[in-house]
């Protein structure tokens, strides 16, 4: 037990493997009832949490794409034509509806900034590429609501692929990019590439190891396609003319390796890129506890990353 | 063995453990023969080393201080007023003489610097304070050679520890800071914190594991002395004021968690701090094979990190 972290991070590192890590349904329902009980317990953390951070949540629609509008009680005068949009984490399959909106809870909260978290579609009923349709749909609408240099995209896990995948698919088709991107532990290898794979196998307490349950569940996403596709391991697209990125992961990450990856490949690209690693973290416990002060500093951090980025 | 890197590379992870990772001298001629043999070994690379990299290395002395003036055949015009300061790595006791120019080479022959590559009294003749306050002897004297915005101070490992220490050294003496510093993996806590140290332990192929030879040797250096003294674990220290700082390290270094730290303490602190970490590399790997893209691109970024904030 390290005594470099906080108690509150303390308590994530001595705390039980992920029960479900290798709990594997074999049908659709069974998909299902699993996603169910994680939407239950996090529904059930969520009023507190928000009024930890002092933010209200709205149910939206975009272009017929679901999501829900975070706003903090406070905005500084900065951030009022600013927006950021979030896509959520849970390996392409898990936090349905509002239980997806706790990341962009603590990003509104601790930076100030107005979220727009998109519901995408997920399996088992709908495999890529509807949830990347559907984050792409929302990123052309939500264009409409500010200006693009004023925004950023976010999101950790499947959500830092599905952020690096928006602003792929935004070059392939000519929409306009963001000011700032900040994906947090990226699944952006999908192949089982990935040193960290190996070395935090056993040690990451979140994830577990590779193959297990998370990777099953990218599996009903990608559905048989080829993983090295860029727009589902974007580690290995062109990364040229990606706007500045801040990338976030843990020393105990089993995505450790697939954060630093793409954070060489944009550097290798041009691309302004800044990386934090948190001590004795495994994947993307910055966002589990609101009173841990490295949660806080990991947002703030964004935030002031977004702040020299983002036009206002 | 991960694909994920290149075949230099590759071949660094496949390597054994280091043969003397725990072979633990039991007197001060045994620690000096086992010294000596990687002086010899060092000592016979460097010729190709010099060659490959396009430098000429002299003997200097200043102040009394005995150093390597390292100049690469050609120098951008940028860099002809800048001036980098080099302290060695060798956990504070290998790589006396002209061994320890290694680094100094690779990054004046990658980025285009002049390379002062300070030659410090080591134990066990030597310990503390006598190595840190040769090096800011050498830095003082430096600063009559360039102008101090000019310059950066540099180094990995113990020399990491040794570039913090320094900066330490000039604030508390209100002597010139340097425009920038890159301690690299930098032995920055001696008191055995620090996650990694675990989680990287018999992961790590260099080092290998705490408390093992390297550790013996740092005790050499610090010979019973208090290890939560700021100039000797510079993690403790008020790093406020410190000039915008580049760090180094890898996915498998038992030093990530004590590079990181630093790197989050600084950025806590309000100074410009920038973190790279490489895929799948052990403890200071990125200097260890001229050929490797990994090695280009290392010292390739600390050069462009160098020309942002270094006057000209």
């Amino acid at each position: 037990m390290p005594e470099t972290v906080s108690p509150q991070i303390q308590k994530q590192i001595a705390a039980p493997l992920t029960p479900t890590w290798n709990v594997i349904p074999t049908t659709p329902e069974g998909w299902k009832e699993q996603v169910n009980a994680g939407y239950q317990a996090t529904m059930k953390s969520l009023p507190a949490l928000r009024e930890a951070l002092k933010v209200k949540v709205e149910p939206v629609t975009l272009d017929g794409v679901k999501a829900y509008m975070v706003t903090p009680d406070t905005i500084p005068a900065k951030n009022r034509d600013r927006l950021l949009v979030h896509v959520h984490g849970g390996c392409f399959v898990s936090f349905p509806g509002e239980s997806g909106t706790v990341e962009a809870i603590y990003m509104a909260g601790f930076g100030g900034f107005k979220v727009l978290s998109v519901d995408y579609r997920m399996p088992p009923d709908h495999p890529y590429p509807a949830g990347l349709d559907d984050a792409v749909t929302a990123w052309k609408a939500a264009t409409k609501m500010a200006k693009p240099k004023n925004m950023a995209i976010f999101g950790s896990s499947a959500g830092g692929n599905l952020t690096l995948a928006m602003v792929l698919r935004a070059k392939q088709e000519k929409l306009p990019l963001p000011g700032a991107i900040a994906p947090g532990t990226p699944m952006s290898d999908l192949t089982g590439a990935g040193d960290s794979f190996q070395t935090n196998g056993m040690v990451d307490n979140v994830l577990v190891a590779y193959g297990a349950n998370c990777d099953k569940r990218a599996a009903l996403y990608t559905a048989g396609r080829d993983l090295k596709d860029p727009l589902l391991s974007p580690v290995y697209a062109d990364l040229s003319g990606f706007p500045p990125a801040i990338l976030t992961s843990g020393t105990r990450d089993l995505l450790l390796s697939n954060t630093v990856r793409v954070h060489r490949k944009l550097r290798q690209a041009g691309v302004e890129a800044t990386l934090q690693v948190f001590e004795g973290q495994s994947h993307a416990q910055y966002y589990r506890d609101a009173g841990a002060p490295e949660t806080k500093e990991a947002f703030e951090e964004i935030a002031r990353f977004f702040d020299k980025h983002l036009g206002k």
